[in-house]
């Protein structure tokens, strides 16, 4: 990386995702916050102008004045169809792939240092004839990435992270879903991306069981002994500080977590109950493996939240931290 | 109920579990503070009277001025053979379960209100030629009882109750295991309960589903639509205030946790590492079900603590405190 390209400003890009969700306010509440938050970074929201400017008058955000002082500006991408506040229109289901188009477009290119996504609606799109099953998916496919890892936190100090071996599987296919070869790619993953995005020179990789008590040596269930052991061999092999399988329902416990940059667990609802308990509705979402660097909003489009103002901020602006301190360490790296 | 039985104090069995465990310790540690926490409630410590009265020296209690106030005392059952803090013994193994016997039928006979186990350690029962998978099956058993149901939780004004609609299976039998039968008589004993032992009168209870996002309306599985939801139906039937499936990793929230009295998990590791996070090493697990009341600490022997004085009486502070709570619910019902 040059000098030029190192002393440049950040550059963060904003999709506000679907047209009839809070991700248009919630964009526009945590970016009244970016002068003081995040000063000297810039923000590039993509989205309908207008709609934006109009959400953001109803949460009482004075969206003109803060293109104004420059730091935030709007990459106009219109609407198919007007979009009202908590109804779905499947013609717009084409233009929230094209925000996330054109975001990852920036990324890939050098434009955007990162990407921070709002809530879409799954059904939009699909109702609007393109197949997709998420954010994560589609991102790993315009990337040609051939394996991602979602990873959730909080902000702070020393934040809680819980990343998972297996995400939207039926729980049946999930013990089927697991074998050694993924699960040590899924661990080189978490390692690489935690010393390159998070200035974790050695980060400590703690790893659940499949079953309860971790399989209380076979008894109740063999993957740990099969699978889990054997990977997390070969992954230390490799370097990587990662220990267990532990059980899950004591491994949340200060005594490992004190000693841990990340959890990873084996499914999404071993390791996401209590990732969302402890962040209160402030998580962030993270896609590690990617090339870009993408971070999310932990939660849904909110339909009957939005335009009223009433949907909480916590979980956008901690997105945009999160982001804005991953980008920063990969410049610094 | 006569005014007579009414008018007795409250007298509770304290089984020490496995003699190299921290069960006597924590036991003595726990009543040491009798006096002040639980005034006028009598307790009876089943277990070895010279292996208390050492460990409890160990760690720093007047075990003998204790006993001497009179509202602790000792039902002595001798050790099979001198027992040694972290050390295992299996000619111990029938010991412990006698401990548990006496405890079981002296609160059938009406001689305790309530049975607090300290942790046993089911291999030392195992290699004693006794099958035995655990406190709750033996406890189904020696009782009579078809079906338990394990939940945990913590203390304080509006406590996090978790319950388990299956506990020690290996993941990929779990769901098989659930059907509609088993989670509408589950979810009956968790209201019935409730109500009898923890003076709420018409519990709330809050149901996840079985996969990610509850299925996502039978995306990502459909236990949710086939088992889950018609059970919650048959048991609303039935005037039981039951909601969901919620999807697990947004249920334990505040707007959902401050309507709830309980949350009902399909299983053990959707529900209890949440749980053991929000309880901090102060959890309970309690089983349901049962003519008699049954509360225990919610770790194990940890024998690597045994004898120090280190290990966290706060569980079994809160587990004698919740036997105490359900006693005199059950008694004033």
């Amino acid at each position: 990386m040059t000098t030029a390209a190192r002393a440049a400003p950040l550059k963060l890009a904003i999709t506000t995702g679907e047209p009839a969700g809070v991700g248009p306010e919630l964009t526009a509440i945590a970016l009244a916050g970016a002068a003081a938050h995040w000063p000297g970074v810039f923000f590039e929201v993509l989205g309908d102008a207008g709609l934006i400017e109009s959400r953001a008058r109803a949460v009482g955000v004075d969206w003109a004045a803060l293109l104004a002082a420059g730091q935030v500006s709007v990459a106009h991408r219109p609407l198919a169809v007007p979009a009202q506040a908590g109804r779905l229109d499947a013609a717009n289901g084409r233009y929230v792939l094209d925000l996330l188009d054109a975001a990852i477009d920036g990324a890939l290119g050098g434009v955007f240092d990162a990407i921070v996504t709002a809530p879409l609606q799954k059904s939009t799109i699909n109702d609007a004839g393109v197949a997709f099953t998420g954010h994560t998916e589609y991102l790993a496919e315009r990337t040609s990435t051939a394996r991602v890892v979602m990873m959730l936190t909080g902000t702070g100090a020393r934040p809680l992270r819980v990343a998972l071996a297996t995400t939207h599987l039926p729980l049946k296919d999930v013990p089927g879903a697991i074998d050694i070869d993924s699960l040590v790619e899924t661990i080189a993953i978490i390692d690489h991306d935690l010393r390159r995005d998070f200035g974790l020179p050695v980060p400590r990789i703690l790893v659940t069981g499949l079953n309860p008590h971790a399989g209380e040596n076979g008894y109740l269930g063999r993957e740990e002994i099969d699978v889990i052991a054997p990977a997390l061999a070969l992954a230390a092999q490799r370097g990587i500080d990662v220990r267990g399988p532990y059980p899950a329902d004591t491994l949340f416990q200060p005594r490992y977590l004190d000693e841990a940059d990340c959890v990873l667990a084996m499914f999404h609802d071993q390791g996401l109950p209590v990732l969302k308990y402890a962040t209160f509705g402030a998580g962030v979402n993270i896609t590690l493996g990617l090339p870009i660097i993408r971070t999310s909003v932990d939660h849904g489009t909110a339909l009957d939240l939005a335009g009223t103002g009433r949907a909480d901020a916590g979980s956008m602006i901690a997105a945009i931290d999160t982001a804005v301190t991953m980008a920063r360490n990969r410049r610094g790296g």
